[in-house]
């Protein structure tokens, strides 16, 4: 098993961030209600979203409640996101 | 689905670090060898392992990669120490 490539910071924070908006489209809600639902502001969200923020254990285990999501299971996305981009 | 429970930061970190000890002892190598693999201090991994220190998404996904295991993996085992915690 081998996660090398995934570990570009910006890479990674750029996956996260598409695996976040796909989720929360998936859901039908705003980035304001996704940040009202987890205590983030809109923007925050925003920023998350377009990769520019990287997320703590902590946002993570946020986002994922207010998405109805297990933490895991946004984090296995992010993964197959991650392997589908060329090195 | 419901995570609220393991909202808590410091349970989180707690939770988190306490897997990562044993991920790590199942590998059977020391702080100071994952850290070597990961790329951070032993201290600072051993912060991680007591809880008092929460790791970024960049961060887990280092740590996993040292320690073969997939971050969503790692996340699942986080959700579980969670649950089995009496609220």
């Amino acid at each position: 098993m081998s996660h090398s490539t995934q570990n570009n910071p910006e890479i990674l924070a750029k996956a996260f961030g598409a695996v976040l908006r796909e989720v929360r489209k998936e859901r039908g809600i705003s980035q304001e209600d996704l940040g009202f639902e987890s205590g983030y502001h809109r923007t925050y969200v925003s920023l998350l979203e377009r990769g520019i923020k990287s997320p703590s254990l902590q946002t993570i285990f946020e986002l994922s409640r207010a998405l109805d999501i297990a933490p895991s299971e946004l984090l296995a996305r992010v993964e197959l996101t991650t392997r589908r981009k060329p090195k």
